[in-house]
C-alpha cells in the first residue's frame, strides 16, 4: 500500500518542491571501472572506483521497514519489476526473493523514489565478462523545475496508442514528468467524447482507425501514472478549431464576402449563448476524464479576419463596445472558457497569445512562452512574472524544427532564469515544455526525432545549471545515455559517429 | 529457367537501354475510382475509369508462352512470390493456381520485367469494401538513367544486416538499381576479409558484432539481385583509411613533427611497394566476392598535409619529378590502383576529385560528381563530358542533409541534363545516386530519413522530365507512394498533414 496523501505532494505547486534521496551502500568489490555517467545529471553525486557485482539472482527492490509506502504500494511495485528488467536486461526473472547487498533509497514520495530507481538503473553496468556492477555512490537529488513536459500533437497526424505508451516510457527514462496532450487542433478531432461523438466521428480522419476512445485515453493516463507522468490534455480554442466545426453545427464563426457567407469558417464563435453551453459540457466531461488539476485551454493564434467579416460579432462589438479591438472580443472568450474550467477546479494554462493581448486573465493562470528568439522570450518571462503570473517556457525547444549536425546543443544551452528579474519573479519559472508538433511527424519517425534530443532539455529542466554548463563534458554523457535508451529498445538517434555496445536491431 | 544472356543485358551500358512494355489487358467492370497514381511516373500511361476487380483467390503470375523466361527463372519466381503478397497484404496465400483475367507484361529483360510488376503493384488498389481492383491501363516504360543509385555509409555507423536488406526492399520499391556500398572508412572496417582478417578484427568498432562476414556480403547480394539491384562496393583510398590503418602495418604515411614521427598517420603511403602488393591483394579479393562489373576506388579529400611532412615521401616526389606538386602523387596513386582493378576486369568509379587534380586518369573511369552547388556541379559535368569521360550525380542528393520542411522537392526539381554541352555529352550522363553518409545515421532513423525523401531522386532519374516538371503535382502521388510505402512495412516518414488509410503500426 502506498499512502495515497504523500504521492499528491508531487503535483507541482509554485514554491514546494519534492525531494529525494538516494542512497546507496552496497559494498563488496574493488574496481577499475568507471561510473559513465546518469542523465540527467544528479544534484549532488559522489561516486568511487569501488564497485560491487549484483547477482541478478539475487538482487531485489524492497520496502524499508520506516517507509510510508509498503508492498501492494501499485506504483512502486510496478516498478520494481520494470526497473529490475531495465538493469538486467539478459535475465529472465523467475524470482526475486533472495536478499544479498545493502542499498537504499530514501524518497519524500513515491514520484521521487520512482525518479531515484531510473538513476539507480543507470549506475548499474555490465564488464565485458557480463557480469553486472554498480559502483559505490552517493545521490542526493531534486529537480530543478517541477514541470519537465514533453508535447505531442495527435491532430496533424494521429498516433496509435502504442507509439504514445512507449513515448511516455521513454519519458521517464530522461525524468520528464508531464505529458502535454495536444490532442486535437484543425486538422482532425481524434478525441471521442462520451458527450459529443460527433466530434470524432465527422471530424478525426477515420471516425475508427483514428480516434482515441475512452479506454485509450484510460489507457495513456494509467501507464503515465506508473511512470510517475502527468496527463496535461489541451483542447485549444477559438482558433485552431476547423476539425471542431464538422461534428458541431453552429460552434465555428461564418465567415462572410461582403454581405453574404462565404461557406468557410473561422474561430469558435464567441457572440452565441450555444458556445458557452457546448464548451460549458465538453470541459465538464475532459475535467473527469483527465484527472489532473491542470487544463490547457490554447487561447493561440486567433486570426480576426472571419470575426471581422461576420455582421453578427461587429454588432456583438459594438453592444460591448469593445470598438474595433478584436482582441477585446479575444478575451471576452477566453475569460468565460477560463471561468468555465476554473468552476471545474481546474488550473488553467492558456498560450502566452492571451496575456500578450489582455493581461487581465485571471493570476492562478498559467502562462506557456511559445514565441520569439531568446532576446524576446526572455523578454517575455520578466513582463510575464513582474505582473506575477506563474510561467512555462517552450520556445527554445521547438524540437519539431530539425537541423543537420547537433543541434541537441541549442537546447542544451537554454539558460531558462536568465531574464531579468528579483527572485522571487524567477521562482514563477515552474518549467519548460518539450514541443514536438506534427506537420512532419507521425509513428515512422517520432522516436528518432524526440530522442535523444529532448532529452538535452530533460537535463536543463532537471540539473543544477552550473554543474552542466559545459556542453561539450555532456556530449559522452548524452552519447553513452542514448546508448542506454537503444539498449532499452528506444529507437533513439545517433549523435555523431560512433557505435554502441547493442546497436538497435530493428529495422 | 531464364536464359542468363538475356539476364546480362542489363548491365547498364553507355548507350543502350533495357525496355520493357507493360501492357494491362484485363477487362471486367466500369467503375468510378480513379487511379492514385504510379511513383516513378512511367514515360508513357493511359488508363481509364474502367476498372476490374481482382480475386486474390483467383490471381496468379505466370510466363507468356513466347518469354524467353520461363518457371524455374529463379528472380522472377521469387518475384511473383513477392509482388502477390505486396498486391494483396490482406490476403495468405497457400496457392496460387485458379487462372482468370488476362493482363501482359512485356520485357526485354528479367530485370524489365521486375520493374513492370512493381508498376503493376502500384496500380491494384482496394475500394471501401475491401474489393482488389485495377483499372483498365497501358504502359510503355523505360528508365531515363541506366544508373539509379543510393550509397549507405556503414563506417561512421554500422548498420546491421537486416536494415540493409530491408532498405533493399524500398529501393526496389521506388524502382532504384544500385547499392552503392561505401562499407568502410575512417572510422571503422567492416568488412571482414578473407586475405586480411586483421582489417576488421581490429578496425571495425567491434571484432565480431559489427563486422559483415562473407556470408553476409553474400546475403546482401543475393538479396539485391532479386530485387535488380546491383551491389557496387566502394574500398575509397587513398584517404578515408584511417581505420584500415589498425590492421595493416606500414599501408598508412606516418606523419612528422619536424624530423620525428608524431605518432599519427595520414592517407596510404604511395611510396612504398608493399602498398600495391597488398592492394592488388584485396582488390583481388574484392573483385570476387563482388560481382558487378563496377568497383569504386573513392579517391576524394586527400588531405597533404601529412604526405609533405613525411621525409619518404618528399624524398620520392624529388626522385619522380613531381616537384612539390603533391596532386601528381596522388595522381601516381590513382593510376596504379584503376590499373590493378582494369586488370581484374572491372570498370573503375572515382569521386570527382581525381579528375579535378589530374585529367589523364583512363578514359572508361566513371567521374561521380559529389561537390558543389547547381551552378559548379553544371559545370563540372560539362567539363567532365567535354573530355568524354561517363558522369554519375550526386551532389544536388546528399540526403544525409536535412533541413525542416518539405525538402524532397529540392531533390525533385533537379534537372541533370541542364548543363551546355552537346547530345552527345548528355548521353555521358549514366545516371546518379542519393547519399546517406553516415554520420548522423544508423539503423535507428536510417529508414525514416531516406523514404520518401529519396523517392523524389528516383522519379528524377526513372521519369521523363517534362512529365514530371511540377512538383505541385507530384506532391499528391508522392503522398500517395509514401502511403503504399507505409503500407508495406517501411517506416517513411510523412511529407505534411495528413493520415495514411492504414498507419504504420510499429512503435
Amino acid at each position: 500500500m502506498c499512502n495515497m496523501e504523500v504521492m499528491c505532494i508531487v503535483s507541482f505547486g509554485r514554491y514546494t518542491r519534492p525531494k529525494f534521496n538516494l542512497v546507496l551502500l552496497i559494498i563488496l568489490q574493488l574496481s577499475l571501472h568507471t561510473v559513465e555517467g546518469v542523465w540527467p545529471l544528479p544534484q549532488s553525486f559522489t561516486s568511487s572506483t569501488e564497485r560491487y557485482p549484483l547477482n541478478p539472482k539475487a538482487f531485489y527492490f524492497g520496502y524499508g521497514r520506516q517507509s510510508a509506502a509498503q508492498q501492494d504500494c501499485s506504483v512502486l511495485d510496478a516498478a520494481f519489476k520494470r526497473y529490475f528488467s531495465l538493469i538486467f536486461p539478459d535475465y529472465t526473472s523467475d524470482n526475486l526473493s533472495v536478499s544479498a547487498g545493502q542499498a537504499s533509497l530514501n524518497a519524500e514520495t513515491v514520484w521521487g523514489a520512482l525518479r531515484g530507481l531510473e538513476t539507480f538503473s543507470q549506475l548499474v553496468y555490465q564488464d565485458d565478462f557480463g557480469t553486472y556492477f554498480v559502483n559505490k555512490t552517493e545521490i542526493d537529488d531534486f529537480p530543478r523545475f517541477q514541470f519537465r513536459g514533453i508535447l505531442l500533437d495527435t491532430s496533424r497526424h494521429y498516433l496509435p496508442v502504442q507509439a504514445i505508451l512507449k513515448t511516455l516510457d521513454a519519458m521517464a527514462y530522461s525524468k520528464f514528468n508531464v505529458f502535454h496532450w495536444h490532442i486535437v487542433d484543425d486538422p482532425s478531432f481524434p478525441y471521442q467524447s462520451r458527450t459529443f461523438p460527433d466530434l470524432s466521428s465527422t471530424g478525426a480522419f477515420h471516425p475508427m482507425t483514428h480516434i482515441y476512445t475512452q479506454s485509450d485515453v484510460r489507457r495513456v493516463i494509467s501507464h503515465a501514472r506508473l511512470w510517475g507522468i502527468r496527463v496535461l490534455p489541451e483542447f485549444d480554442s477559438p482558433g485552431h478549431t476547423q476539425s471542431w466545426g464538422k461534428g458541431q453545427s453552429d460552434l465555428l464563426t461564418p465567415c462572410y464576402r461582403g454581405s453574404t457567407p462565404s461557406g468557410t469558417f473561422g474561430p469558435v464563435n464567441p457572440v452565441l449563448p450555444s458556445t458557452y453551453q457546448f464548451m460549458a459540457r465538453l470541459f465538464k466531461e475532459v475535467s473527469s476524464v483527465f484527472p489532473d488539476s491542470y487544463i490547457h485551454l490554447g487561447g493561440d493564434e486567433v486570426d480576426f479576419s472571419c470575426w471581422k467579416s461576420n455582421p453578427d460579432v461587429r454588432a456583438f462589438m459594438q453592444k460591448m463596445g469593445f470598438g474595433g479591438d478584436f482582441t477585446k472580443l479575444e478575451a471576452f472568450y477566453m475569460e468565460k472558457i477560463v471561468n468555465i474550467t476554473s468552476a471545474l477546479k481546474k488550473t488553467s494554462i492558456v498560450w502566452q497569445d492571451v496575456f500578450d493581448y489582455h493581461e487581465r486573465i485571471p493570476k492562478d493562470t498559467v502562462l506557456h512562452i511559445w514565441k520569439g528568439t531568446p532576446a524576446s522570450y526572455k523578454e517575455e518571462l520578466s513582463r510575464m512574472t513582474k505582473a506575477g503570473m506563474r510561467v512555462l517556457l517552450a520556445a527554445p525547444w521547438y524540437i519539431n524544427h530539425i537541423a543537420y549536425g547537433q543541434d541537441w546543443r541549442n537546447y542544451y544551452t537554454v539558460q531558462p532564469l536568465n531574464f531579468s528579474g528579483t527572485e522571487e519573479q524567477k521562482k514563477l519559472v515552474i518549467g519548460g515544455e518539450v514541443c514536438m508538433w506534427g506537420e512532419y511527424v507521425d509513428a515512422t519517425n517520432l522516436t528518432p526525432r524526440l530522442w535523444p534530443r529532448a532529452s538535452a532539455a530533460a537535463e536543463r529542466l532537471w540539473s543544477d545549471e552550473k554543474q552542466t554548463s559545459s556542453v561539450d563534458e555532456a556530449f559522452p554523457r548524452l552519447q553513452d545515455f542514448r546508448c542506454k535508451l537503444v539498449r532499452r529498445g528506444i529507437r533513439a538517434e545517433p549523435l555523431h559517429v560512433g557505435h554502441c555496445k547493442h546497436e538497435y536491431q530493428g529495422v
